[in-house]
């Protein structure tokens, strides 16, 4: 096998109703055998745009992996399909009918009626048992097949059910799968980066982003978090493994300070175990951001043992009787002003006998903004024993985004301006 | 119009890293305008595969949309393979050149070099604009292209980051298909729900969630709320918004309380316009949820109306500092237990001053379970001026779910408690 191809079956997934997250399930997990998906088809529960669909992906890669469609009821209908293209006819198979019957006595209940078309499989393919539901999968070879370039193709059909879906593609294919894989090998390695957007990191690496290397450098980006994925293919694994390490170094030396972090590892996770190192806490005082910042910080399991406090002072009295703020300084420069950043972040520390204390203040929008202070205006301050740090950003994207990046900036400010 | 087809482009959604939620996004508002998607295709950054699938897309649909591939990095290709299938050339425009150098300019930054390519658009072509990022949309019409039944295809290219795909669609895509949709015409209508799980809603609502009925009634499941979609189909607008209005009416009356809200309403976003409607006002007190409330209700534009202080009690010690809970009470009862959930909220409430004030005390996990209280123990408690309510949960599905569940239901005992 050297590549795969994937058919996602459902009418919900073209009206919207369901975001399908199979297909990015299935699509890593190709990935890490070897196995680099190629292209996905989605289509409504048709017999003709199914086996479409299949014919096409076949002609993509010598691997196709279909879901959904297999359940009992009148619009599912891979089941035929797939004997359609297969040029077989379906046979009721009775072991899996007993398998059915079984799954329903055990809780109690007869197998309804429908259920039984669960049984027919195509002739000569195999059935995958589902633990987890009623509806087998079917894993089949096309032979002959256009245009079977490279030998006969491997079918596999998979329930859409998310559970049932993983448990029997690890259960039941991905070890088939790994024995046919072609001899290449693939490491992939990630690291996430922080301060700086997709394009201008796209700048720093120049030629390393282009298609067609190996290994291949791609680039997401998330929240302001940029995700790069080193995709390295070899002979062998350890071939490959070495690709990507010499890659993430060369990065490493190049985006320097900018990589806070590999995997899907979070900036509250990175600054939180820094913290947690270190014996350091923190407390933050939120108004634009309306606890986003506090929410990251506590995602993390065991944040308990460094964030004891945080307060969203989201009017002025707040911010002048829970922290301590003059009301002077709001009067005199506003609430959204370096001064009453500062003022927060001082007041918080100062209350919560922490070691740093990060104050934001800013206009979230969609409205509140003018000439001077324009919607996406943040100060963020982070304060600490040593010194206090105030930093303005104006950012965009709209309300979501801005609190988000706001947040996630403040983090990024604990991390690098304070180098712990 | 009366098909639609999606070309989702980008590696990141092969190689498992990206779940793309911009195709359902779009198969839903096609839908609501009677355009439904019949097939989506998901490539990668290839110029021959995205081709080939605007080739595929158009032999299936009288509309395409496509996704990703717009932005400023050599992966970008979405431009050129656009031009490609027209058979035209990119053409810099130098409007947009200008558009770009000013979106930067506003943020005291310099253009980089790499960005200067979004400014070209395939001849014949127009720009949409992108009122969040720098990369702008694309509509072309594909004249005489196979196969051509039925005249000419509209092409749009979109942006993949899904902020800038949205407003980009909104703004400027939704009304030119609406004038070009069907005679057919379509009504949705959602109705959102929190209280009951997704089987238990199913049940009761029997045969009306059956397939092929019309109107098609589904239900999807989001961090507690239950999403119900009513689509009625008929031959004019009128005709489908009465089908609609009737089940919707129906649906009511059956889940009755259940029902928080419509469309795309959140409980945050109703709770708080029933709040700034009677001048009230709201504070938060948080331990395990640690500002996940509070987010949930600043996520609101204008929630700064009723929502003034919010508190993250992460230590005991913030919470008899800052809320005034009896350290005493802690000693006894444990800081997860009804008792400090109640003088959570009510020194919240004193505090603030407010009308409510939520104190929430658990156990969000994965460690800090025992025999007594295990993880995705829950207190909640409601203060007003009227009364205390104190309710007892134990969510289940891990720290974040019982996160986001908890802070929900918060919301929940403030709009069916206390008939606000």
């Amino acid at each position: 096998m050297e590549k795969a191809s994937i058919v996602s079956i459902g009418n919900e997934l073209l009206s919207g109703q369901t975001v399908s997250t199979n297909a990015s399930y299935l699509s890593e997990k190709l990935l890490s055998v070897g196995i680099p998906v190629v292209s996905c088809y989605t289509v409504a529960d048709d017999i003709d745009q199914i086996v479409r669909a299949l014919e096409l992906a076949s002609e993509d890669a010598d691997a196709v992996m279909a879901t959904g469609g297999l359940g009992p009821t009148d619009d599912d209908l891979t089941r035929q399909a797939l004997a359609q293209f297969l040029g077989t006819e379906l046979q009721l198979r009775s072991n899996l009918l007993q398998t059915i019957k079984d799954f329903f006595a055990k809780r109690g209940r007869e197998m309804p009626a429908k259920c039984e078309v669960e049984a027919y499989i195509p002739a000569g393919a195999k059935a995958l048992a589902n633990n987890l539901g009623t509806a087998p999968g079917i894993m089949a070879e096309a032979h002959g097949k256009v245009p079977a370039k490279r030998g006969p193709k491997l079918l596999v059909a998979l329930p859409g059910v998310p559970a049932e879906m993983k448990q029997m593609f690890e259960e039941s294919v991905l070890g088939e799968l790994q024995e046919r894989a072609h001899s290449q090998a693939v490491a992939v390695r990630k690291l996430r980066c922080f301060g700086k957007g997709e394009s201008e990191i796209a700048e720093l690496l120049g030629g390393l982003m282009q298609r067609g290397r190996n290994p291949l450098i791609n680039c997401t980006a998330h929240a302001g978090v940029i995700t790069l994925c080193i995709t390295a293919t070899a002979k062998d694994k350890q071939q490959a493994e070495e690709l990507a390490q010499k890659d993430e170094a060369m990065l490493r030396s190049i985006l320097d300070r900018l990589v806070y972090g590999t995997g899907e590892q979070t900036l509250a996770e990175v600054v939180g175990e820094k913290l947690a190192q270190k014996g350091q806490t923190i407390a933050v005082a939120e108004s634009c951001t309306g606890g986003v910042l506090a929410k990251l910080l506590t995602d993390v399991p065991g944040s308990s043992r460094y964030f004891t406090h945080g307060w969203i002072t989201y009017s002025n009295e707040a911010k002048i009787s829970e922290l301590g703020v003059p009301a002077e300084l709001i009067d005199e420069h506003g609430a959204v002003s370096q001064q009453v950043a500062e003022a927060m972040a001082r007041g918080a520390r100062k209350r919560a006998g922490t070691d740093f204390a990060v104050g934001i203040t800013g206009i979230a929008g969609p409205a509140g903004g003018s000439e001077q202070k324009p919607v996406g205006l943040v100060y963020i301050c982070v304060d600490s024993d040593s010194r206090c740090e105030t930093q303005r950003f104006v950012f965009s994207h709209g309300r979501a985004s801005t609190r988000i990046r706001a947040a996630q900036t403040a983090l990024n400010m604990v991390r690098t301006r304070f180098c712990i």
